[in-house]
């Protein structure tokens, strides 16, 4: 159970941090003024100036799609990958620079596992340029959808084609003008066992019928111009073949995107909990309150000492699942997903609230990129299945062993 | 030690009660998407209309100034003001409504209790009135103002004059076009004993040399147009008479001025957090996953009794600090005021992050005011002191009996 | 809301409070190394003079029975009584010593409340009296009682008699030597609503049937010659006068007995949460390492001043509950013993473990009552219910108002 | 960096986990009721047949001093000896049948790294034998011993001899009747460098002037005949040869010795943490109460989801910090020591308190393992360091890279 970093992976982590640290995370902050320049939801020159300098820089180095299944070169496992996606969480433009962001990262897997030879012409090979975006369509605003049995939009087989109604929100990276496809978990049957009534589906993002209806925030953030959009479908009609895997997938095609999502979300909280710590170590020798550095005061060691306990565990743990995944038993990977999910955002918010509360005033401010990540951090709890979901599977995986037939329900 | 309601409170109590859940509630969402339109540091005509129709509505029936020490009619106590604080708390706007909004209330006690009769009459009577708003400049950007005796905002005096010189941030309600007034607390001299060597003073908020750098901001959000303000003074020149009690008198009025504000403070983010109790209960039997109301699902129930029974605990110690102040002996009171400043916000902040989480990504948008709320709550674990001075204040208090002669700083 | 101390219970409690720090705690360490000398189920010469000329001393001074509904001078309302089981609590002899110890208050209540005129004489008169010990059979192994419906000890009319079997454990008091009647929940039918199936009935500890099975140990501890023993009834056959109230009246008669018992209970939990804290601080300002005090080291100012605001909320949550259940209302006064049921415990464990930490090695050790306070406190979080049954009866309690016609079981 | 199995450990471990769950656990219990048979601090004869025939089998199969740098096959890395001593946690005999028990295996490294020919002979021959035990006598009773620059045993040096005196106490495995030689810290000069000033030096156990005080409890519990002693050393003279290394050595050896010891005790922790998940499962789908097993009810999946994610870390986190010391810099596998000596032994006391908690009254009875459990896990949090002092050296650590030039004591 090698968890360490390999011999190969050395000198790409190395070059991919320094290039996080010197080139990218130096224009974080200037990329994000920007936002507030003109149409929140386009792109300004500076941005795309920005982007695509550093995607075009970032290419030319052979560092893009890490997590490609298709590269000529080393593929690297997702315990590599791990490591990498713990440095560019540590940046906001990082992912991106490097083509490894989500929701890309998981829609491209589905193109490339379950697609047509059409579809991965179509979308997965502009995708694995970085010239499109994608969104991901599953959370519905009229049913709990942690229980993702309940999602409810309707999907009807009309000759040819499928037509598609309901409403979906939270479809991060679909207000990004460059986002061209959606893809949408439906429910094609009301009977049939409880997993297999619902599909999967592509649908290009400008087909009729699509309506915006507004971004979500998350505590008062747009996140413009990448947006949680809230959509209505109404009557929107896309060919048979659009179909994923086959009608009932939705499920098996879901399970096998999340997992690696998961793991690399968890890395990048990784990486912004060492941000967060950084942030409060230089500030706690830095300041001086009541003739000492804040350092020397009160529980501020000890706080020190429970953020790194608790980020070399959870760091330990996310490399474990990592390490899980690359067994190929996604089963048996399954509750250790559910593990990290769980305690990586925790930790890491956790951190970082300490980091603001070190800061004083200037914490909850614009003048650190804590709160920032704070509030980013907070939806992970809730994104891809809440905490209470995650514990529940590894609480019923734990007590599988001890049932004799009993229902764990 | 009576800790509940008082004949002559309990009319008072759910009059206001009512009066803010059927009057002032229904339009705080209103009020702040007006912020969005226009110049955000002026206020719509709307805003005006809004905000000045219930202040008439509530000076009207008496409800107005309920700390007000010079009222005709019966003085609340403190004990009598938290029950209202407490109501207040569960609306935007309440709090200004009813004139007793913070920074002005303790502003107003600082004119009352320090102020000569020129400064009552200038300041003091239009703030009863509500006709002025103004701001309390304590925080700065370049020391660690937790322990106020770094304060460094410059105060000379010259002749007749005094000139000040330093910058304040988090000046807050200092961006509202109808502040007029600032207190300052300022450093008068570099010698003598720690506590005696700053000073506060009153500058007119149109003093040439003023300048308003920016806004800080509260995890993004600016609290347009009240504001929390960053300012330059340069060379800010005013009267002699301006200066509170006498130079040197700077943490005798802080002190003064801190205590009740705190109460108040601590007080409405108990009625916060039985805001986010409710929406957490409502949306925990509203929804179903896995078959069953959320209610019934995992750690719900014991989350829920345990936010009961942290409200509970924490109100119940706002009113005994209160009853302490009360009592008249500061001195007695003030560990009591920095255990409910500690224990208050942290519950709130607690059982709304629990409400949020219990709403899923509904939570942390725009559809419930719970993020909002999350975000003004945090700042109270800064705000008049974080956490750890009042906490250290606390051991200190308990440690005194049992040091002979020992440092305990 | 009075949750001060009376005028008419000042000079009472500051006596009591004298007489346990002057004549009761000196000799708790004494008594308690007498149980090793001999049968440890039987009183020493010397106990029996400790508590006896103690018990004589308290009676003297009108010292007693602080409980009594009959005594003629002025009842302390529970209230009252609280602040007189805080100090209480602090010694392990005190509660006794006034005979206002567990489980005989419970017992003498029953009594009082739901006993014939024939019982009152035979067992509440000498328990009133100090003469003799009772106990309160509840608790079974073989069901989970925490759940009280499960309770079966069969409990059978014949002719003029009632017929017992089955076991019952945790039997606290019943090893004393001075015990002679058992007051004993049984099952008296199977059908009929699920609240009515048990009764209350007499039983005197000699009833030829009633076997001691063993003295359950609590973390290796006895507690002898008190003890928790664990019984086997064997067709034990008592008059059918012995029923109290009537058959079914089990549930009814359990919930007035244990209101007031769980307030005297966490009281005195109080009682030894101050302990700790003064044990902690006290360590904490004599020790040394790295050249300061262990106040002055790391957390531990953090630590003692939340000790000091668990205690302080505790407390005040407990006058609370006692005030709720002297306005005479039951049902409303149940959810509010439930919160201090599980709040008062939990921190006066916390406390004592962390006095323990700062004791080092001595804390866990014979050279201090921390640990055997510890293991006592932590019986409280089972004993009359374990926490998430409480926290259970909270969530319930406060979800009834958004429930319409919803089951919350 | 490969934390996982070895194939030369797999079949060894699995061998040694089915003797221990097959052969030693079924023995546990009836060892320790033998204690209370005749003199605590001898062996009955059932013990000694018990343990010796234990001994012999695990002997016979090369089960025996896994940690042995002498013997001739493969000698197991700190990371393979962790998975080993986790399984050794979770009997009460399991470490001592294989001859890996604390204090023993310390020793047994102090002399086989700094012992001259003649100690080894002498004293770590028959120590590798298992035919004598021996002590470590670090903690005093007057100073805090959490800082070992307080220790102040005196020594010092009369012609050939070194003469101690003072009071050394928790010396673990002294009742011991076999215990036959002592290492021993002492002062052996007030002066000079803090860290240079103190000793080890080997007594023998029956060296006159060894004065036995008492035997110190843990929660009530003496833990014969193991024991943990208080003694006083008077006058107690030792040839000079007995110094280890050298005069002033004592830290340098202290360290050496407390590192693997430190790993060791913290698996065995997580091999208790294991015991007590699996009570706490067995139980919850065992019992049911308001017509559920307890695993559906309340936080029960949760509570159980958190122990299985808190063990997972910890262990990740044992063994990385085995794996460090297996990289042979001890300076840099010191903090992560650290980590797991505050991690370990917390997560175990919290899962086990849990366990408890399930099991209603049963869980703090005899009849459960867990409660003495507990109390053992609970020294883990004293011993070897209390866990403040191991937060502040994992702090200092964090906090070199921000210092420059700055004082972080």
């Amino acid at each position: 159970m090698d968890l360490g970093q390999t011999e190969r992976l050395k000198p790409v982590l190395a070059a991919v941090k320094h290039m996080i640290q010197d080139e990218i995370m130096p224009l974080d902050a200037e990329f994000l003024a920007e936002v507030d320049k003109g149409d929140r939801w386009r792109f300004t020159a500076r941005q795309t100036e920005i982007l695509e300098t550093l995607k075009a820089s970032a290419k030319t180095r052979g560092f893009w799609n890490f997590w490609d299944t298709f590269r000529d070169g080393p593929q690297f496992s997702t315990v590599e990958y791990a490591y990498l996606a713990e440095e560019m969480g540590k940046s906001h433009l990082a992912a991106e620079v490097f083509n490894c962001n989500a929701p890309d990262t998981g829609n491209m897997e589905v193109f490339a596992r379950y697609g047509t030879a059409a579809m991965q012409e179509q979308w997965l090979k502009p995708l694995m340029a970085g010239e499109i975006r994608s969104a991901y369509l599953m959370t519905e605003p009229d049913v709990a959808s942690s229980d993702a049995t309940n999602l409810s939009m309707r999907c009807v087989r009309d000759g040819d084609d499928y037509v598609l109604n309901g409403e979906k929100w939270w479809a991060t990276g679909a207000g990004d003008p460059r986002c061209a496809v959606h893809i949408v978990m439906v429910r094609s049957r009301d009977d049939g066992p409880k997993h297999q009534q619902h599909s999967m589906i592509v649908v290009p993002a400008d087909t009729p019928g699509i309506e915006k209806l507004r971004a979500m925030e998350v505590y008062g953030h747009d996140d413009a111009p990448h947006g949680h959009m809230h959509f209505r479908y109404t009557d929107v009609r896309v060919p048979a073949e659009n179909m994923l895997l086959r009608e009932g997938a939705g499920f098996e095609i879901a399970q096998g995107r999340l997992g690696p999502g998961r793991i690399h979300h968890c890395m990048r909280a990784i990486g912004q909990a060492e941000n967060a710590l950084a942030f409060l170590c230089r500030r706690s020798v830095a300041r001086e309150a009541f003739g000492k550095p804040l350092a020397q005061l009160g529980e501020n060691f000890d706080l020190i000492a429970k953020a790194r306990m608790d980020i070399e565990q959870a760091r330990l743990l996310c490399l474990k699942a990592a390490w899980m995944m690359d067994q190929g038993d996604k089963k048996a990977a399954a509750p250790w997903i559910s593990q990290i999910k769980v305690v990586a955002p925790q930790i890491a918010l956790d951190i970082t609230d300490k980091a603001i509360q070190m800061h004083g005033a200037a914490g909850v401010s614009q003048d650190t990129p804590l709160a920032r990540q704070w509030t980013h951090l907070r939806t992970l709890r809730l994104a891809d299945g809440p905490d209470a979901v995650h514990r529940r599977q590894v609480a019923r995986a734990e007590l599988r062993a001890y049932m004799s037939g009993q229902n764990t329900s």
